[in-house]
């Protein structure tokens, strides 16, 4: 049919957008994003779905991207868009990757984890055999969108597990965002992260907050995108607490386990003498202010143990621990005796 | 138990390797494999498949993926072994990319068009709801072994396939390349590929051959690694015949479906004042005598303008067809007429 050759060759096409939203967002947010296609002229389909830990599989990137297929969309200039927490945005960063050998996708982080963490970098996964993210990649998304609005329907207990990873990044390498979150840790929660003008006492917290835990991230990331490199201080807080979140699952919330897993770590540090007495405490005031765990009964000599040897099987035989050196400063270290981990612990569970 | 945590850091890991082999090569070389690794004192597990076009799935891909995870790999030092044709060499690929976010494989090729094809570039794939390929990504092998000894085994008609893309890097790229598949192509199929010496007349044609194919396609390859450039001299034979090998299945083989895209594509060249008759003559003779198909009653002109309109969608509206401008040398065209390709049919079907 010589005039389909001709069409094809000529046409303008309409611009189509295929979109995957996580359920509860789509709830928040649907209609508001649907009239915005609508008034884009836009040819869109919304696939809603619940993407949560025990749904994110292969199985659900392969119905995705079923649906994807059925849709059509040009893989040069048809960007698929992720509209969801870390877990929807894992999900669809994987299906796109996959999708004739790479389609473009966008991130839009509506979690404060994702929006800090998941925004950030390349990675992407789902998980396979029980375990985490076992099969994913790294494609970095064609463009990231940030809107703090989001926010504003997250559950208290959400966002302190959300800033539990920028916790985090201001103990490993930001004395600034550490006190940030010391003086200003409960009225962003009170605040869910939204900016208020006329509030002096606070300035604009939220946004300081959030820009310089990105920044601080993308700095850590941005040379070691491929995680080549194993010495890595984005690992803080991760080194027991997968052990513990498997074994208590689903009590206990990612930022929170990563938290216990870092109140842990700061006795060590001062173990080790890394940490004066004040600065621990400083510490764990902090902690206790954004609303996180120090302490659960389940994280004991054993489990951290048990951690620890898994630990050295993934990098390389080496411990790999990092640990703060000061209020927003750390180091890597392989030398951790099991004698200074018996004595932080003994302390840790005592106070 | 803190026994377990000192031989954790101090063991030396006996040597693990995991292999997956096509069924049909493990019934020829799996002896010799396996002899290879005990002599070795390698720790292995070969899992034996049947990789077929059929079974070159994502399924596929997950229960290998279970038996790497129920063996056991440092992700670090213990690459996945591939040996197989192509469908073995892409499964096999996309696994290891997708295994605790890319995990290190080598590639083993065991048919002709997986030695001098599948074994350069970084490409791999899966097929998905009907489409070949759909899935897959870009990671290259840390490794390739290139041993022409398995191909001894190959049926002549599978060589003549491999043969077919062979003689579309000659076409796009290389007389000298050309010359030897014209001069010697009989010679390599009754042979199988194998160097033999004493044979004066075709010195080592099967070596030279293989050589030349391999650096012609690193060449094209290697600046275009993700396939950005959509401008691709080795999409040549690649425009049509993906809609003929669809409509045939099974009866034609790939390299054999791109060769008579191949062979329409001269005849459109000629056409187009590109080749002389005598070109267009050599080059079909030299087909045939290589054994590969130069005709297809299916391949109509119905089907030519569908699988254009189709490569229109999928190129950005541009046609980018490759055609020879001469022996061993080629051109990319977008404007092509309707009726040049007419006339080229016309010549075709008649000749
Ligand atoms: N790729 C990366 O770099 C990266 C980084 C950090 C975490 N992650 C992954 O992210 C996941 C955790 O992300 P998460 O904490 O965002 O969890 P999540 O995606 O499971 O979301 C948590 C819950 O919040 C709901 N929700 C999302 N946005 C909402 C909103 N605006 N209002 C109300 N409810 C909303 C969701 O429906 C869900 O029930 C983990 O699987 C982790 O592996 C990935
Ligand atoms: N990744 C790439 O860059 C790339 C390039 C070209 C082709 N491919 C893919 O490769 C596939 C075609 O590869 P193929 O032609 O090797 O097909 P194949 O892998 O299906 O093998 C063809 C047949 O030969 C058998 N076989 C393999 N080695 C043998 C040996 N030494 N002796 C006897 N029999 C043997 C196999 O069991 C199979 O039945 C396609 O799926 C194509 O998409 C990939």
């Amino acid at each position: 049919d010589p005039q389909q050759l001709d069409m094809a060759m000529n046409r303008e096409r309409e611009m189509r957008r295929f979109i995957v939203m996580d359920q509860n967002v789509d709830e928040y947010y649907g209609s508001k994003v649907r009239k915005y296609f609508e008034a884009n002229n836009v040819h869109y389909k919304i696939l809603s779905l619940p993407t949560t830990e025990e749904t994110k599989s292969m199985d659900l990137v392969l119905s995705i991207l079923q649906e994807v297929h059925s849709f059509g969309i040009d893989r040069r200039k048809e960007p698929i868009i992720a509209i969801g927490g870390g877990v929807c945005l894992d999900i669809v960063g994987l299906a796109a990757s996959l999708y004739r050998r790479r389609t473009p996708y966008i991130r839009v982080p509506t979690t404060l984890l994702a929006y800090v963490d998941a925004s950030v970098g390349a990675k992407n996964g789902v998980n396979f055999l029980q375990c985490k993210n076992k099969l994913g990649g790294y494609t970095p998304p064609v463009a990231t969108f940030l809107d703090r609005s989001f926010i504003q329907t997250i559950p208290r207990r959400h966002i302190s597990n959300g800033l539990g990873e920028i916790l985090k990044m201001a103990l490993m390498k930001h004395k600034g965002l550490f006190d940030l979150l010391k003086s200003h840790g409960k009225y962003m929660l009170d605040t869910k992260f939204q900016s208020h003008n006329g509030l002096v006492n606070h300035g604009d917290a939220a946004l300081k907050t959030t820009r310089l835990a990105i920044e601080t991230m993308l700095e850590e990331l941005a040379p070691n995108l491929w995680e080549d490199d194993l010495d890595r201080l984005v690992d803080f807080g991760h080194l027991i607490s997968p052990e513990l979140e498997m074994k208590v699952l689903p009590s206990l919330m990612h930022g929170e386990a990563v938290n216990i897993d870092m109140a842990f770590m700061t006795y060590v540090a001062h173990e080790n003498g890394l940490l004066t007495t004040e600065e621990k405490a400083d510490i764990i005031q902090c902690m206790k202010g954004l609303e996180l765990p120090v302490w659960h009964e389940d994280c004991n000599l054993h489990l951290i143990k048990k951690a620890l040897v898994e630990r050295l099987k993934h990098c390389g035989g080496q411990m790999r621990m990092p640990l703060p050196s000061g209020l927003g400063m750390a180091e890597i270290f392989n030398d951790i005796s099991e004698e200074t981990l018996e004595r932080a612990y003994k302390l840790w569970a005592s106070e």
